[in-house]
């Protein structure tokens, strides 16, 4: 265990569980049903919370009620208590770098579904031991473990806090630390010192778990991100807590200045030359219209499904079940869907920036990174909160509370509208207030946030959007002035003197195990293909023609498309039909543009030239594997790519009418801007899951209209009042 | 003027004034300030507005202000007035197909603004009098007209109410309809029949102005849209009032039910199988925060813009100057923006369908065509409502009640966002709640629906989105079953018995007329171009670099990029730097994914190889030019293209350092599914014009956090406690 005196170097990524080690003075643990206990950072849950009519779920003291509930706090210290006793472990306990619920095979979670008892529970332990990892599962009912393998992959599992915590403290008790930093004017005690990730650039770096060390001033800010000792990198061996390699080629670059780099708010400080917004407010008095059922069962308007945090994903979104709207029943759209991995590459190639290309999910974990989301402002006031239910590597529980918040959203906008003169005399005016269901997470991976919401709507359709914000990671530099700088091209965006916003991509793959209605899928590219008019019975001399192609293979559904040729992109039960002979269908909406196909020299083309926009998708279909589902692979820090996506894929497997996973990816490229400093302002991408024939028509038809009198009375505060 | 039986046959369009003549007997005018006078539809602004604090502008009474605020009723009075006394229209009065404000040049609005007097006020009208299109423009202070020109192009002006009612008539009155109609089964009396323009396709529809007329059953529904008679299409000469072709081939086909196609709200008429959704508002007891002054122009937070309805255009946005997060000062974004044409090509050679090519801006008009808006339904509680005043063919004014809404939205989403461990004990979590302010209209063109918003956020983005809801244009068949179909390719999607949905696009071009701290800037690419690491220091292979590429000309300035030529759209004014040396800017952000451009053998992409999206975007950037202000040209009905965007592009003019213009289209391709019928769900799309070196820094940096002790406080109304 650490001291407390490496804890002023704070690590961006996984220290969160670790520092609650230290200023909570460790776990505090707590008696619930069934001996269940787990350290929780008491004071996290905000005292807005706790006068809400709708509190958080309690989940601390569940009792798993569904087939793939996470693991509860009494099943991770009974998976620690077995792991204890197994013969392999005796002598050395390995650190845990992941502990999960083992989710059964689908077919028998759908069993359960349909009336067969839950299944088994068990458990799946990723521990690393004298470099090696230990895939191990385990029944928790016999107490027994069940397999247990030693990988023999190229990557090491998920990082741990006291991994980071070790490679962090290794880098600043390292001599030549000291003198780089008073080489600056600093003492060490004067530096915030972060361990990104090393990608894997080649066989010089096999055998060992490395990270690398960097080092900032967070002197006179809290947004140390901005302070840069450029140059500075150093190459620890976790395991052996050691220094490997140092490099310092930055002593002649200045650290910029933390002026105007405080995004804390300070009362008195005030805002920016703006006429002030009167409070505003999504109001709901008579609570929310969910229910969270057993703390992981949704049921809201015509949806359920299952919500569980995840220490790797985040959260992931399971047996997503949809009401008909005509007759009622229950229907599966989604067996289950989250982020699998973040790609996030920097454009630099630097001794100090070369290595940066995280993958966030594989390497940290999305959900070990989830701080607390701050309510009223990360989420609306009509939110309800969840917590995560981690693992440390001790194998002890903990908690992350609030991390996932879910709120119905009313922002302004109407789920359909028509107005007419028909026959009657005022004319028809037809309209639909859309209320929708968001859930929500937000992981600061280090600097950067990724907030991620699945919105649900009534029509049926799934929105996905990952929102970024955060500190960019910035290089810093000589010049303050760009007229300073002869390549600007070279030298990249300056985005504050000294400071250069360096060039770089995220790329979000989700895995989304559609089931529509029923496993068995087919994925079908409706191909928009331009025909000529050959006939000639009028002078129309082009037009689209939707061209379906089932994709028989892997390789068949590897969606690349060329400038001209737009598609759809379905998942459709073959067996199920609609009312009309249609098959059953949700189709992946990138949002997108798209271009006119109409020959050019066709006169509705001619006359409007000027129409052009395409849009193009990369989505990859696989058959359903269990053992697939993540993008980068099951080991993927340090890993050489040998276990991914792309090298399933390759495997070209027959994929109609077989229960397929769908992967789509959510690209960025972001070249920063002055705007972005100190803290970047939102940006948001989407993607939608739409239904395509699932319904036998428009499922809201009969949505009520929004009557005033039915909407809350509401007064100004008290306080806002006075103001 | 048409007699009342003849309205029994609505016309999707420009029949809404018309219907006021006689529903509202005639013109109901009252008298204003300055002996100004309008009809209204004076039972359209809804009840529930009438008690709102912020009711809608009173613009019918208004003097203008603002150079380019709309012509008040009394202006549009005085020229009606006017041009009864011009010489040359003495013996006839030209049918009025459009009056507008003559906008003065860009120099004297600027003049204006820096406290040179108002200028005079001028009018344009286009006039047609015996197939030709009068071109004038009009002094309204010396009661002159000024110009006069008789357009040589190819194109007719707008549609008027009276166009369209004489080709309905003519059409109903032909003797082949009551044999076609008996032939279903029906009489004349039972059709409601609409009158899509022509679109124009050779040299034998030219010397006339025609209208195609289709007909449709109205028995049983308010949705007549949904009960074609198939195969039936009149072209009808507009000014001779004559149908000049009747075809029927579609006699066979029977006419689609209208069961299940009623999309009114009929209380007791139960919802669909879901859970009720408990009220929710977006509530602001204290008002909203925005002012409107003098009718037009809008001031919320560090935004000012000028807001003005427009018959063609729907409304228009001019003058956008944001406050300068430091200094307070006021500075310009755009000179003007507008959807300036929306071209909506149907994909369907038959006689009957061929020519379904609209181009609704220039032919029938987003503001003629846009209904009054439904409260609580369309547009949130707190919004506040616009009408626009346009003029009918007789040159006399009406009112387009409620037609704008405005009104500030929280989504409950965040502004910006960071989390961190730091060196203070709780940690850091710091969120800002994003409000927004919304224009909003939605025009009705026929079957369909367009909702557009300009969505003004408080760090300097603006973000643009088209909305399609509303009717499909469908076709009857013969079958009610897919499986009865063999080619179904050639049929296309059936979305209900006996009735295809049409396969269609929707390109919406907006003319953006940017002027980023004044009218001179340069249209700049910022291209993504992947650069191999050949020093090779570091075993980084390759990475992405920005270079910038300054458009000289409109050649240089179309941008189609290729599958992996990534660019930034920026319009910058080299003139005005940034603290830091940037040029100040703004960019057009497509709603768009992005893909990984790195080496395929780059180590870090051979771990991520699943990434890969990617996409594409044309931009046209002009030089400002008064006359260039419909990329379908001035007049586009039955135009051959002769006066487009991409024709005055061709000239190919310099663009450097110049007023310039910028056109962004956005696109749909629309397969319709089930879902979409009777009335579809809305499918929405945007793009944003995003700060990029404007700002010396993040504009929102001290924004406040939102605490509970300000928002509202808000109990169920009586009503909703009784459910």
């Amino acid at each position: 265990m650490e001291t407390s005196s490496r804890l002023r170097l704070p690590f961006l990524l996984l220290l969160l569980p670790m520092l609650l080690f230290f200023l909570f003075s460790s776990w505090n643990p707590f008696s619930g049903g069934g001996g269940e206990s787990a350290g929780r950072r008491s004071q996290f849950p905000p005292k807005s919370l706790t006068s809400k009519k709708f509190s958080h779920s309690a989940q601390t003291s569940a009792t798993p009620r569904h087939p793939i509930d996470p693991l509860t706090v009494g099943e991770i210290h009974r998976v620690r208590s077995i792991l204890s006793s197994y013969e392999p472990f005796l002598g050395q306990f390995p650190a845990i770098q992941s502990m999960t619920i083992d989710e059964p095979d689908k077919s028998r979670v759908l069993g359960w579904q349909s009336g067969d008892p839950l299944p088994p529970r068990k458990a799946f332990v990723i521990g690393l031991l004298d470099n090696q990892s230990h895939l191990v599962t385990i029944d928790l009912e016999s107490g027994r473990v069940e397999t247990h393998e030693i990988s023999s992959g190229s990557g090491y599992p998920m990082l741990t806090m006291e991994d980071v915590a070790a490679a962090v403290d290794a880098a600043v008790s390292y001599p030549g630390l000291e003198v780089s930093a008073a080489a600056r004017g600093l003492s060490v005690a004067n530096l915030s010192c972060i361990s990104p990730s090393p990608g894997w650039f080649g066989p010089e770096e096999e055998g060992k778990r490395l990270l690398k060390v960097l080092c900032y001033s967070k002197q006179g800010t809290p947004n140390f991100y901005m302070r840069p000792l450029e140059g500075l990198v150093m190459t620890v061996d976790v395991d052996r807590r050691e220094v490997i390699k140092f490099s310092d080629t930055g002593r002649g670059i200045p650290i910029p200045g933390g002026a105007n780099t405080d995004y804390r708010f300070h009362p008195g400080n005030d805002p920016p030359e703006m006429n002030p917004i009167n409070p505003i407010s999504m109001e709901q008095p008579q609570g929310p219209s969910f229910t969270v059922t057993d703390g992981h069962l949704v049921e809201w308007a015509n949806w359920e499904f299952h919500l569980k945090a995840d220490q790797r994903a985040g959260f992931i979104v399971s047996r997503v079940v949809v009401r008909d709207s005509e007759t009622g029943d229950r229907r599966s759209v989604m067996y289950k869907g989250f982020p699998s991995e973040l790609f996030v590459p920097y454009m630099d190639v630097d001794e100090a920036w070369y290595f940066k290309s995280y993958m966030d999910a594989g390497e940290f974990g999305m959900g070990a990174t989830a701080m607390p989301l701050v309510p009223l402002n990360d989420c609306p006031r009509n939110a309800h909160y969840m917590d995560g239910v981690f693992v440390s590597a001790d194998g002890r529980p903990f908690i992350q509370p609030n991390m996932i918040c879910l709120f119905e959203r009313y922002a302004g906008d109407s789920a359909w509208r028509h107005t007419e003169l028909t026959v009657s005399a005022g004319g028809e005016k037809e309209a639909r207030a859309k209320v929708t269901l968001v859930a929500r997470m937000a992981s600061s991976v280090g600097n950067y946030d990724y907030t991620i919401d699945w919105e649900f709507q009534t029509d049926g359709l799934i929105k996905i959007t990952v929102a970024l914000s955060g500190m960019l990671m910035v290089k810093a530099t000589v010049h303050d002035n760009m007229n300073q700088i002869e390549n600007q091209e070279e030298t990249g965006p300056m985005v504050s003197e000294n400071v250069i916003g360096v060039v770089h991509d995220h790329f979000i793959t989700f895995h989304l195990d559609m089931d529509v209605d029923g496993p068995n899928n087919t994925f079908v590219k409706v191909n928009l293909v331009k025909e000529e008019n050959l006939e000639g019975k009028t002078p129309r001399k082009s037009y689209l023609k939707p061209v379906r192609h089932v994709a028989k293979t892997e390789e068949d559904a590897r969606v690349k498309l060329s400038l001209y040729n737009p598609s759809e992109f379905h998942v459709v039960n073959p067996s199920r039909r609609s009312r009309l002979g249609n098959p059953s269908g949700y189709k992946v909406v990138p949002e997108a543009n798209a271009a006119s196909l109409l020959d050019h020299s066709d006169p509705p083309q001619l006359r409007s030239a000027f129409t052009n926009n395409q849009v193009k998708k990369v989505i990859w279909v696989t058959p359903y594997n269990r053992s697939e589902q993540w993008a980068g692979g099951l080991l993927t820090y340090q890993s050489h790519g040998d276990d991914t996506l792309d090298v399933w894929s390759h495997r070209n497997r027959e994929i109609e009418d077989k229960d397929v996973v769908l992967w789509y990816t959510l690209g960025f490229h972001h070249v920063p801007c002055q705007e972005d400093f100190p803290i970047m302002p939102t940006v948001a991408a989407s993607f939608q899951l739409k239904p395509v024939n699932f319904f036998d028509r428009n499922p809201i038809l009969r949505a009520h209209p929004v009557f005033e009198k039915d909407l809350p009375v509401c007064r100004p505060s008290e306080s806002a009042s006075a103001m």
